[in-house]
């Protein structure tokens, strides 16, 4: 096996962000609150709370784990909106699954979103609005993962920063391998926003992600092409994978020489031999989307905070 | 088979309402549009929305149906949300399907929502928050297809009026077959708030909601519970189904003698023989949701109305 990839750890993406969040907190002594809610009984999700607590504290954000019966989540959401100890507000789903955790995600309070998955979040990654308010004082929170995932292309230099803002992705094909609405879907138009031409792959069939015309407010384009898996990821400098089974593994001998393979699953769906191919393997991402986390609370506690200041006065 | 059972047509209950609407919109000489988006390949869909224009055309409401690519749809909904000419938008559903859909859902202005399934309105019914506004000037859209439901069991008397008001199905006992977050769920949450015991069934269990016990914003209680519908079909006074497959069918055996039994599927979800033990059989509602939908419509032609009045003066 080649020994020419180069492993990228998401650990040490992730170190100056949260050596900066750090820095932030320490200097101006807040001590910005995240709830987390825990209403299902996957040990998988108890653990990676439990991390997220630990993370949490080595930064200087207050983590506090709330675990609730599913049936009173929604109303426990409800009072962590209207209690202003709580600067953010994050869920472990799948809680019911399906349609009603979008209904759930949409309980948590704009303001206090640091998941950024209420649909005025995900509305604006899709339509490039950048602010909350009409006076463009708060910008938008950004869903953590697809942000950690553009944080590593940037991290790793597939974002090429001699182009101009907005078009760093100009000239690359990238195939996503998961087309969530919280994840694969955003992340392919952010990606095709900044450039990139982005085959986004489902099990119902793949779809092309470009920026299109630049029509006002419509900043994407997406077409149904008629290709296969085998057609579009030997085509891609840069495959990304979503696919949340252990079962599912990417065949190494469909990617490209030298493509960069970035895996934001919690399984590993690239097969033991990718860096026989890859010339930058990234395994996970959870500690740089953690970073993300905090780096919305931050944003977000600073918001309530103002806005907290202007009724006041 | 006997014959005492009374089948009650879904014609038949929307007459009364599509009167009433004919005759506003001719005496207030007023022509309220409604834009109908189709981007299915169904052709039953396609013929529901040619029914949908007719039954329109007859009490003066001005429906247009467009016709556009799913990739498009989005935009499509964002101009008719910024044309004044377009009093009220639905979606023929589904498009993309999933959570896509619930996506879709919440692109649809809160003004021009007449199908009442964007987020705000879905809260609003979980939570007996009557008013859009906080001045309590617009009422809220409930979903047109719960409300149909419970209009037609005002109709054929399940709604006990000597009740007070908020308590007209106190005592009674009903199973609704469906929790989609856009009938069943909303359903079981509106009959359970009006005092009924409700159990609601799909295939990942039942759950049963109750009013509880009057907490602040929360008005029903859900629990999951450990019974089959074998269980508790026999012990509702009335039986709701929504499955949309022709496949599925409550099997007569199981209902009590008198039962009232109300199919919203547009597939048969009941056996041919269901009149040898219902007291009222109501086969089909959806003449009721078209004249909910265009009672909707002027509502939201009022409010939109009212408020160019307000910010014209």
């Amino acid at each position: 096996m080649s020994t020419s990839c180069k492993t990228v750890l998401a650990s040490r993406v992730s170190a100056s962000f949260r050596d900066q969040i750090h820095k932030d907190i320490q200097e101006r002594q807040i001590c910005p609150k995240l709830v987390g809610f825990l209403a299902n009984e996957d040990p998988a999700a108890k653990k990676y709370a439990e991390w997220t607590a630990k993370t949490c504290a080595e930064t200087g954000v207050a983590f506090e784990l709330r675990k609730v019966d599913k049936q009173d989540l929604e109303e426990k959401i409800t009072e962590a909106n209207d209690d202003k100890d709580v600067n953010g507000i994050m869920v472990y789903y799948p809680v019911f699954g399906g349609k009603q955790d979008a209904y759930l995600q949409n309980c948590v309070s704009e303001l206090k979103d640091v998941e950024g998955l209420c649909h005025k979040f995900v509305h604006n990654v899709y339509h490039n609005v950048r602010y909350m308010d009409e006076e463009e004082t708060m910008k938008c929170i950004i869903p953590c993962t697809p942000l950690a995932v553009v944080k590593i292309l940037e991290y790793i230099g597939v974002y090429n920063s001699v182009l101009p803002y907005g078009n760093r992705l100009y000239g690359r094909t990238i195939t996503v391998i998961n087309r969530s609405e919280i994840v694969g879907r955003p992340l392919a138009a952010m990606l095709s926003n900044d450039g990139a031409k982005v085959y986004s792959v489902d099990v119902n069939g793949i779809q092309l992600f470009t920026r299109g015309s630049g029509i006002k407010l419509k900043a994407h384009k997406v077409e149904d092409i008629d290709e296969k898996l085998e057609d579009v990821v030997p085509k891609s400098d840069v495959v990304i994978t979503g696919v949340p089974t252990p079962k599912y593994k990417l065949p190494t001998s469909l990617l490209k020489d030298g493509v960069v393979a970035i895996n934001f699953s919690s399984c590993a769906n690239f097969e033991d031999d990718v860096k026989s191919r890859a010339s930058i393997f990234v395994p996970s991402v959870g500690k740089v989307t953690v970073a993300m986390l905090e780096r919305n609370l931050l944003r977000l506690h600073d918001y309530q905070h103002n806005l907290r200041e202007k009724q006041s006065s």
